[in-house]
């Protein structure tokens, strides 16, 4: 961390600075400049926490943070890739995986002939919806172990594996008993109960950006989950919210390359959330590809119009089929495969 | 709902839509405009949740929604004002409430100590957090169950109600137990658990708005609340997210004017976190009474400089109380008192 | 400026930034840290312009400005407030302003009226556009130089400043000869040629900050007409954009405590655009002058449902004097007259 | 449009509104709903311009637009792509242009030395700015007339035609004499003078979408410089202003499918100020072609880090050159050509 005092602290104010940043533990080294004098604290700046309490003392104009907040996601700490197993790939290595399936399961019928729908166009693994996040409570809330008894089958006819939404910590053991992947999603990004539980199951995580987050936030998330020893993680840019009301959010194309280049975990793109039209989810597919994405995660119903939630969003069977071979193309001309 | 045909949608392709509407068990009514048809939808469009989906049928341009997506929290619904009992005031009556504290519970001198600070300079109830969520997972965590207990210890010493957050469905009724309101915190507006088991519970919710979320939003998750039949709720504007970084958050002042408008539910402001420095919080907080605020919560600590959490933007006990008097020079002057 | 060099950085990378600092005529201040060096930068870092190019040699991480990229309009630089003259009064000093007026000037009567109307009500000056941004080529665009004659004329009769867009370099001198406050519109904010025409014209400005430009970067537009010897400036909080849409913007009210701490120069807020609804317009009006405004914009037409443009936000005469009585009010609550 | 009546307006401000309609000029549709009446406006909503007056008549609740208020630059008006002659090839067909140069001009040999460098790289044209919009006044402000002389010369050695910036409407005779193609910048995107003397220059435009503006409001200024008859333009998405801070802006990849489905006009990607930082221009460049980008823009300097503004985005010209070999294998994998 680094402390500018204002243009004429006195040296009292700069003896003060100094008292505590020694208090804290660690080491203060002073550069006296022309308009101010900067205070560079040498050590391990995470034992402020995010007491960015310096700024308080008198004379200080402003702190300003040196080393990312994050460790254990950071390609700093851990330089190679990490590769998640899931169904015989490596998700974050050459392969870009493709997770397919309803917003939500409605019933055994659909979800059992979307599977097998998706998995024949050439799906990794298969998506759906037991318990559901819903803005209104009037809104179809999921079937809940009922969906992921389901999804349990679906993946016996299909053997593709399961990644479904947990919603809180106390459901964390019943959804791992069915699923193979645990997804927390965009609301839940910050939901601090459900990442340690997550971490805790040791079981593999898809962890949703929040709307509203940054980067660093969605890594320090990250590193929520990674502080219990868990790293089968993914992280997942599903657009962020903003001013632009076309679409049903911005997708954050930037993201892939900087969590890539910040990170060493495997990045997956949403863009059936990050534009929440049909129509334009294969022109952010195949861009997510291009930027570097290890995966993408889409919705796919076999009645969009019929769907319970999301189907404006959703891909029908043979729309995803097509978009599969066009990916492929694209995954290819970046030295990828699909 | 409206549904607006594309210029040039056929017969075959209208009378889709109205079978489909009809088929929701709703009723349509055309309407032939010059550039294009428009089919309105009659009856309770909530029985649509929000599965958009009339927008995915052939010759669609898009829906429209009339009514608001939220019932029980709107004023066409409830048009008096909702009164939530604290300390022997009603939140949403005249007198507008003081809600102060530290962020953090950090100890059980400190508590005690600022809750009589507090109740000195006119404070009606007190905050402070047991449970806190953090971006880091390197930062204090709070005390706890701990910190529930020297909460109540302070509630024994000042007689002032205890208002703290509560972070899982799982811990809702321990929270309860101590708790005189419980804080449902920003980024868990939207967890719908939570929500739920905070309804379940009938105790007082003080809800806060997500930094991201729209007043709409806001009014759904309180609906989530309402709907369990509990009406002892208070919403919270905390300052929103946006692209201006000097401050911590965007307060959205017009969200004060605009939920007492459209919702019975009292409206709290929180000029700590909607500035997060200490020295706008005096100016936001007046501004919020003028704006028609029914209370303010606020934080103070003995020792901002040391405080474990949101020290910058704490107030020490000799500026709040000249502040509290600040505010009731405001108050009065919009026909309010404190 | 400070540059974070890279952990691990090497003796020669290092060298070469400090070569590239002192060759850009500045000293560099070395700091060995634990994980990292840290180079300051002696001198004055305005030489960079925006020019962050140490972040690109071998061996940066980073780079952070430490001094304000503005001077003129700093605090820092001039630490009394300016006061700018307007019909008598000082913006900036004890009395708080009320410039009212229709948004566009639609007809010698209606003018004539509204400034009669408004001075009635206790206003300091009038407004009124002559020359209209309009987002679409289709609206009315205002009647130019006609205009600005029944402007001209409505001062005439009732003694009011008159206040009115500029919005080409071109035009400048020719709405000098009518207007006594040139207003620089939110879409014009980063239009620098026309900031230099009003910096020359040594005209009084009001300023408005754009609907997403951060409060730093209003400053920096402010150092373009102070750039010029022209401190008869004031700077405008109208709203800013956000993904909240109920509102036509978000009022940045934390905006107006800030630029008084950061800048000498008086502060005005527009409640219309910063709501667009005109029943909110009076609570943020009453917020803004409760958080220190020193006056408030507002747009006051005989007949809202017919005006040419912000129909919606206008207040009739009659609720604007009865806001009138309302501010004054709070005024005197935080100790300023009206 | 539509006017929602609010449940229980009377038969009198139905009335009202039908009377308000139709003195307009238009014709009023009513259907009676369960909970409220809602009004259809038959005719060309366009006579409203953007008075969106009739929400304040008594009774009712709002107003909801049907069609958009562009039509020049719609699909619906004009089926069929535009295509815009650059440089022997047609903007907006299968081939995909690519228009690079430095930020600046800022030598006569810099510009000429990075013309030949791009040109052999394969780039379709030249861009360089001489006049620049700098938010500091103490930034390098462009060389002016002699920068557009350079340019002028730098086409004649390498036969690229100049796309340039033009910030103010006096100086577009001036930079027409000079430039293949008049380039507005983000912050003049509603500009309104100045787009209206590009519109009546006849000459080719490329128009940037403003930081904070929206699709919409991007086809509205594209609208101001169609209704001059000129339909040589092309649209530019080059990342907006977003919460998010570590890219300098957020690439908004939707932009890119959604303007091509509501526009006929080519769209041209500028990842290198959708990023901010050269190491993901690459990235971002091969996304917006796989999204179906007709080009893309980019800054190449021969040396960024000294370049006079826009070096932390600027590309070397080996870097760029091996960009177009892979921003080629991308457009082949979605079957267009560079």
């Amino acid at each position: 961390m680094i402390v500018i005092m204002q243009a004429g602290a006195t040296a009292k104010q700069i003896s003060a600075v100094i008292a505590r940043i020694e208090e804290i533990g660690l080491k203060a080294h002073l550069s006296e400049g022309q308009e101010r004098t900067i205070i560079g604290v040498v050590g391990d700046e995470r034992k402020f926490g995010d007491r960015d309490t310096l700024a308080l003392l008198d004379g200080v104009e402003r702190t300003m943070r040196v080393s990312h907040p994050y460790k254990l996601a950071s390609r700093e700490f851990h330089p190679a890739d990490t590769l998640v197993p899931l169904n015989g790939s490596q998700v974050g290595a050459k392969k870009v995986v493709v997770i397919a399936g309803p917003c939500s399961v409605e019933s055994r019928e659909q979800i059992i002939e979307t599977a097998c729908a998706v998995k024949e166009a050439g799906a990794t693994a298969l998506r759906g919806g037991a318990y559901k996040p819903r803005s209104s409570p009037y809104s179809f809330q999921g079937l809940g172990e009922e969906g992921l008894e389901y999804l349990a089958e679906a993946r016996q006819v299909t053997g593709l594996p399961i990644v479904t939404e947990v919603m809180e910590p106390g459901l964390v053991p019943l959804v791992c008993k069915y699923a193979d992947v645990l997804q927390i999603g965009a609301r839940n990004m910050q939901n601090f109960p459900l990442l340690n539980a997550a971490g805790e199951s040791q079981h593999t995580v898809l962890l949703k950006r929040g709307p509203a987050n940054t980067m660093e936030e969605l890594l320090m998330a990250a590193e929520y989950i990674l502080s219990h020893g868990n790293n089968r993680l993914m992280l997942c840019e599903r657009g962020i919210r903003t001013f632009e009301t076309y679409t049903r959010n911005t997708f954050d194309l930037n993201a892939i390359p900087v969590l890539k280049a910040r990170s060493h975990l495997p990045v997956i793109a949403d863009p059936s959330h990050a534009t929440g039209k049909w129509e334009y989810v294969g022109a952010a597919a195949k861009a997510a590809i291009a930027a570097g994405a290890d995966g993408v995660i889409m919705e796919v119903h076999m009645n969009p119009e019929k769907a319970m939630s999301d189907g404006a969003q959703s891909l029908r069977p043979e729309k995803f089929a097509q978009l599969v071979k066009e990916m492929r193309r694209v995954a290819e001309a970046v030295d990828r495969e699909m």
